[in-house]
């Protein structure tokens, strides 16, 4: 007989933006495997736990993977509540596939806790909302590989096919990543907004167009950032221009 | 002065999978505005509260709208804790974006909580990634509006560009919804879940092809049910069929 393994979404930052269940399980869990961006406040709701970091690097990404897939199965095996925190949701750029392919063909039970994913958050933070009557229907949450190695992705069609995109992961890529959208026919004047640090204390907000979305990743300078692109982000930016007009009314 | 109206996410329906920061403020609540469909569990978690169901129905939209916006001005002026609950996260098919606009114009502050969105809670329910390395970088989200009435939108385009769709509110319109997707392009064989009843105890998953969604949708009758499409759900079906075979191994 073996324990249950949690793949918990830890949320996208803030302590208090995890479920109650996911609560409730970090503080019946017995070890907790963890992403390296889990704030300690989170980890902190696990006094029982040994709590290990498995973050990934990029490179080096195959060979993590199998390592934790086999300190999950092997933790399995000696505990009953095991969790693995992930950052924002598992199920949404949280490569749980693997690690849930990986403990049922071990025979190990699996179970998913989602949590709120960073483009919602995101969205709190802006008080812009994704989807918006007759102007935003459709959202597409993109990451793209704009390098090589990896299976051609229409991440490109996706984002130019939406009213409103987000990307994960890409601010890295910002400049290679505008001037594809660009190139593809997406008008340089589109507006953006970029959040970083989502949900933590340090978070910040920022509008602009496409053309200027490497700058205004630059000027951040390295912080997370998540990247959002869409007409809706226009009337958002003449609202940051004049706060006090909503303020006052 | 005037209190602060919370947007907060109730999440897909289990009552654990409303967040911490979400309970909290349900605590402190002098008056809640719920959507219809929000679960009474969650409810409870506001014994201070006076609860008002506001939701809306179909056809009746616009004054409905008007209705709810106005009384949550009014309740702002009155209480400091004003929470208004929506199934879901606020940002996305939540129609939140009219809420603060409005609360905006009368100088009332507005915070949005965020919240597990159906599709994520879906995915965990499937134990299927909606992302998964090499095989869907992309996802969407859509809500079709297949009548008439609304401004024309890119669901479609949306829907076949992405690796993964996720259709929102579409199950009543299932029948419409696959004989454009097909018309338009998609294979009919384009696997596809459908789950029911999302994170609560009667949820229901069923997999099978875009040609088959009509007859899956009826099947569960009339019951809420996300639509799931994509080649990731093809091997989960795969999955499906074969159950004891990972429960053995």
């Amino acid at each position: 007989m073996s324990g249950t393994v949690y793949l918990v979404g830890a949320g996208p930052g803030a302590a208090d933006l995890l479920t109650l269940r996911g609560a409730r399980l970090l503080g019946e869990a017995e070890i907790v495997f963890h992403d390296a961006l889990v704030p300690a406040e989170i980890l902190a709701l696990a006094p029982r736990a040994a709590c290990i970091a498995v973050g990934k690097r990029c490179g080096r990404y195959a060979t993590a993977q199998r390592f934790i897939n086999k300190q999950l199965a092997d933790a399995a095996r000696k505990h009953r509540v095991v969790v693995r925190l992930k950052g924002g949701d598992p199920m949404l750029f949280g490569r749980a596939h693997e690690e849930i392919s990986y403990l049922r063909s071990q025979g190990i039970h699996v179970e998913v806790v989602p949590g709120v994913t960073a483009a919602l958050a995101a969205s709190a933070e802006l008080a812009v909302s994704l989807t918006q009557r007759g102007r935003s229907r459709s959202v597409a949450f993109v990451t793209p590989r704009v390098g090589v190695g990896e299976a051609p992705s229409n991440w490109l069609q996706a984002t130019l096919a939406a009213d409103t995109a987000v990307i994960y992961m890409g601010a890295g890529d910002a400049a290679t990543i505008t001037a594809a959208l660009i190139a593809a026919g997406k008008p340089a004047q589109t507006p953006v907004a970029i959040v970083t640090s989502v949900s933590l204390p340090e978070a910040h907000t920022a509008y602009g167009t496409l053309a200027e979305l490497p700058h205004l990743v630059a000027r951040v300078g390295g912080a997370p950032a998540l990247m959002l692109i869409g007409e809706i982000y226009g009337r958002a930016l003449d609202k940051a221009v004049q706060p006090e007009r909503c303020a006052t009314a």
